[in-house]
């Protein structure tokens, strides 16, 4: 599974989830046990105060991890979060939101992981943490 | 600040946070330390499987909470989320999302509450359940 | 189910989980998909500050949720806590503490409920919340 | 602070919080940024099943987390957990538990960090993974 491109990522994910890929979500980078995955910043698409929103947050550290269930499952659609929690650090703010992805435990139903986030270009400034559980199909 | 109606709050949203506006959720009901938000069904967003996806369903998690904190701090643009933990219980599935936050600490610094979620006409169903913090401005 | 008395629990506890026990934990009520649980005040086993401390808080909350679960599944010592999350609202200090966990999901492997801690007398002032999932033996 | 030995720990858990340091929970390490902590394996602490519990797991990591915010606090009695999430992962039996807690972010007012337990000698087996948040005193 470690073979698999970002390019394939993007195309799996442009052909069953759309709505994702037309919010400008791609993959930037996976290797085993890891993803990492790039929202392009819009201005439109801010929360009061000119941060990005929690709940883009939410959702790319959530996409960070399903593809990094990728490098276990394989592309597969059907693996879903069964839980998350999440922790907003900082605001996000002025460029683009990278979430990296790291699998911490696989077990024959499970996968849990960690996800970091940051703005690009500050890596040291995480803007949230985020811990979860996906099912395996 | 129980006077709010879900009219007062909608066009507070459109003005503050237009994408969220534009994404069709809204403030279905609104009072003493609760308030409800409603996404109106569109089969262009869903997630592989024809489920409405987890990040949609933690967003209006998040908005219920947001117009819920209204109840106490007013209409505040910038009451922001500190964390939030969210269990998806079965498929959310053919029909608008409700999703019903409740207040259950309030401090000087913080504000505690949970949220349920189901499909419109399937309460006893829930489709998912999440506790969070926000943090008072 | 929802015949068992507390003290048919508490005799449950002693026989398979003496350790619990021996820690001063009890059943104060137990009904349809809720449970309370009791912890008998003991200065030494407090945390800096002479507050009960945060671990403390958690092992009465999973307790109680547990015992909700005995509502539907009878007395069953293998449900185990898949997760949970806890918030820690106020210092819990001078008394016996209370943790009141009510079900808010029933599915075929799973069941999600939330709890609240109070310290006896203060119903008002939660000192925790809580909610987390058990997974069905 | 990186100077912190694991014996001035142990030294400073037995002074002000002696009832952890009697259920022989010790610092294995401390370094920057992150902290070990050992609970040496009672037989007579179990949970049904012959697991270790559930409470001692998070109690274990809660402490680990506390620790590793001595590198940044120094030894600070009044630092308290705001939330942790933690998720069990498979049963943890038959020996030492290991909890290790590292840091993610410090800012003002608040550090998060994330923790891994394992039994002692199966480090590749996670028992349980947790992230939560610290307040700073």
């Amino acid at each position: 599974m470690s073979d698999l491109t970002p390019a394939q990522v993007d195309e799996f994910v442009a052909a069953t989830f759309p709505a994702a890929y037309a919010e400008m979500m791609r993959c930037e980078e996976i290797g085993d046990g890891f993803a990492v995955a790039r929202w392009t910043y819009d201005p439109t698409q801010l929360r009061p105060g000119e941060y990005i929103s929690g709940p883009r947050l939410f959702g790319l550290a959530d996409l960070a991890f399903w593809f990094a269930t990728f490098t276990v499952n394989g592309l597969e659609a059907m693996a879903v979060t069964s839980e998350m929690s999440i922790r907003f650090l900082r605001p996000a703010q002025h460029g683009d939101l990278l979430a990296r992805a790291e699998l911490e435990s696989i077990t024959r139903r499970r996968i849990v992981g960690s996800v970091r986030l940051w703005i690009d270009g500050s890596p040291d400034r995480l803007v949230a943490v985020a811990q979860g559980t996906y099912a395996r199909p």
